[in-house]
């Protein structure tokens, strides 16, 4: 029964669900998209992000699974050809690694068409993390918004959220029915007070993979009340200091660089708790050299050092033993303690006015009729 | 196990429960408070009420089903007693007939105690029918009202509603998560323009009986959340004009007496098309009588003749013979063609300022801190 359910479900979503799912037992079969039955596998869904590798994530066979599209040198080319600039270095290095529809996106650049952004921030603790440095947007609950809400809510079914996040029986409605408000503002007519009464420009979605379900399910849902699919770019995940395994959590001081840390903070935080793809001692690792796969410093500067042909030596002198652990982890500390006093100094700047107004819906420096 | 889930919800909910569903089969398990396995018996849910009784439904199985309060002599006299007015019709002639700790709001009245009702109209066509001419209350998202909407959300499982409700893995996501919102009116938190920060005055919800389900999965939740259980008055449903066995529906403009119905119209609908309890020639009805329990304009009668002593006099003339099917039936045109022209007279006089006002979130004129 689960099988056909599943299939049934595939059989009408089209060309997002084309990843292939091989039934293996009931918990997967209800669960496509996620992985979790066999021991060496990565797990990764909204909510949970699991993997037995220090590498991190396979996120190649995430792509074949999730049946979306890699982030190919032609793709950056073309980007850089549209935007006229050099790619940001999320692009360049692989952390945006895979998309949905970038190229419509593209299109419509080009041909001076509107599209606009969608991404998000749901801090869980007072103190946010280094990986909250991408600019927030709430949503405040207007009536074009939630009319969309109940839209999509209308045309999806507890099969269809079962198969795409493996809800139970037992999840409460709350959870059951949350997808539709991850998924309205993938729409521009939630925002009358910035798009009028357009229905048509397509949004943009840069987001961790783990959030891809979400979307997945609002590209079903769109052609089916005459709204764009949303296009979506899709990174890698930020690692935990303590290693790629699992993605860190603003929950636990130690397991990240906070955006309150001081200047001391950070540099005791990388030193002690940065994991390490260095030797065991000084020696052996002059002789046999770092490994840059699983060291949480280099993985850092791959984020945070905008510098290619810096990092590129890094990345030699490291695994080959010319530097040391204690020399990255210092490089690490000295690019991530102006970042962060720099952010410091600018949010002191913002008054209770500023945050009001951002959080104010209202019209934007955008025309549309 | 659609048994052992039923057993387990009826476990955890307590009083409101008790009603006896013995297990038939897993259609009538997943549904209790629901009934369809046996032609004769009565179905009653939010969404259908049929019977293939003329005289309606059986209200008395109904709730020994639903595990409610019949509304007795003793519970009207408290109400004559501590209001010191006549009870309603309503009241009097069983139109209201069960209830929910209506003992908790007289206590709460006697005790010069605040409480509130919660009512409400969705009518599904631009013509009102005189089974609208209950005061409305339209309810706009306000924050308070949206948090309690997630709190409810939060504390139901689908298992819960599948249970109260009789949904289906089929069902869209939108249907099973909105128990919580028509749930979240019946706490006085939900409207902190009238009522402050105040979380503790008590709700009373006037409605028919088949929306109960909605309110016993309220009454569940409620101690979960620290909020009082909202009490419930139940009434009978009003009759179509074709007869007891279903609801009328605004969207069959020979069902029902519209609100935008001409005096002429109303004679004719009545004329026309209320099930009549009348003989097939004058001879039998002289010599048999007619019958008022299958009677719709005797029904109708019921509702909108405030006489008591008249209308039990229409019901002896008629069941004798004394009175026919057409005087009876000109009784009831004289009743509905004031009420009608009455309503319509006022209606012309609503602005669209006092439109407006009435549906603004507002305080008022009780004082609440």
């Amino acid at each position: 029964m689960l099988l056909s359910l599943k299939m049934s479900y595939k059989a009408t979503t089209g060309e997002d669900y084309k990843a292939d799912c091989p039934p293996r037992n009931p918990a997967s079969e209800s669960n496509c998209g996620s992985d979790a039955t066999e021991a060496e596998e990565d797990f990764v869904d909204p909510w949970t992000v699991q993997t037995s590798s220090a590498k991190g994530i396979d996120y190649d066979k995430l792509i074949v699974r999730f049946g979306s599209s890699k982030i190919d040198k032609e793709l950056i080319n073309r980007i850089e050809r549209a935007t006229g600039q050099r790619p940001h270095r999320f692009l360049r290095r692989g952390i945006f690694f895979s998309h949905r529809d970038m190229n419509q996106v593209l299109d419509a650049y080009e041909n001076k068409q509107p599209f606009y952004l969608y991404t998000g921030r749901g801090p869980s603790s007072e103190a946010m993390h280094v990986g909250h440095l991408i600019p927030f947007i709430f949503t405040k609950m207007s009536p074009g918004f939630y009319k969309n809400v109940v839209k999509i809510q209308k045309h999806v079914t507890f099969n269809q959220v079962k198969g795409i996040f493996g809800f139970t029986d037992s999840d409460c409605i709350g959870k059951i029915s949350f997808p539709a408000i991850q998924a309205a503002p993938s729409f521009s007519s939630s925002f009358p007070q910035i798009f009028q009464d357009r229905t048509d420009i397509q949004c943009l979605i840069p987001c961790a993979i783990d959030q891809d379900p979400y979307f997945r399910m609002t590209r079903d849902v769109a052609p089916r009340i005459s709204y764009p699919k949303p296009a979506l770019l899709h990174s890698t995940f930020f690692p935990a200091l303590q290693g790629a395994q699992t993605k860190m959590s603003a929950s636990d001081p130690n397991s990240s660089i906070f955006l309150i840390d001081t200047a001391k903070q950070i540099k005791t935080k990388v030193n002690k708790h940065a994991f390490s793809g260095g030797r065991d001692t000084i020696e052996e690792h002059r002789q046999f050299g770092g490994n840059c796969d699983v060291d949480v410093s280099f993985m850092y500067l791959t984020f945070f050092l905008e510098d290619d042909d810096k990092l590129e030596q890094i990345r030699k002198d490291y695994t080959s033993g010319a530097m040391l652990t204690g020399e990255l982890k210092k490089t690490l500390i000295e690019v991530l303690q102006p970042l962060i006093a720099e952010h410091q100094a600018r949010r002191k700047e913002v008054t209770d006015e500023i945050v009001k107004e951002f959080m104010t819906p209202r019209k934007l420096s955008f025309d549309f009729q």
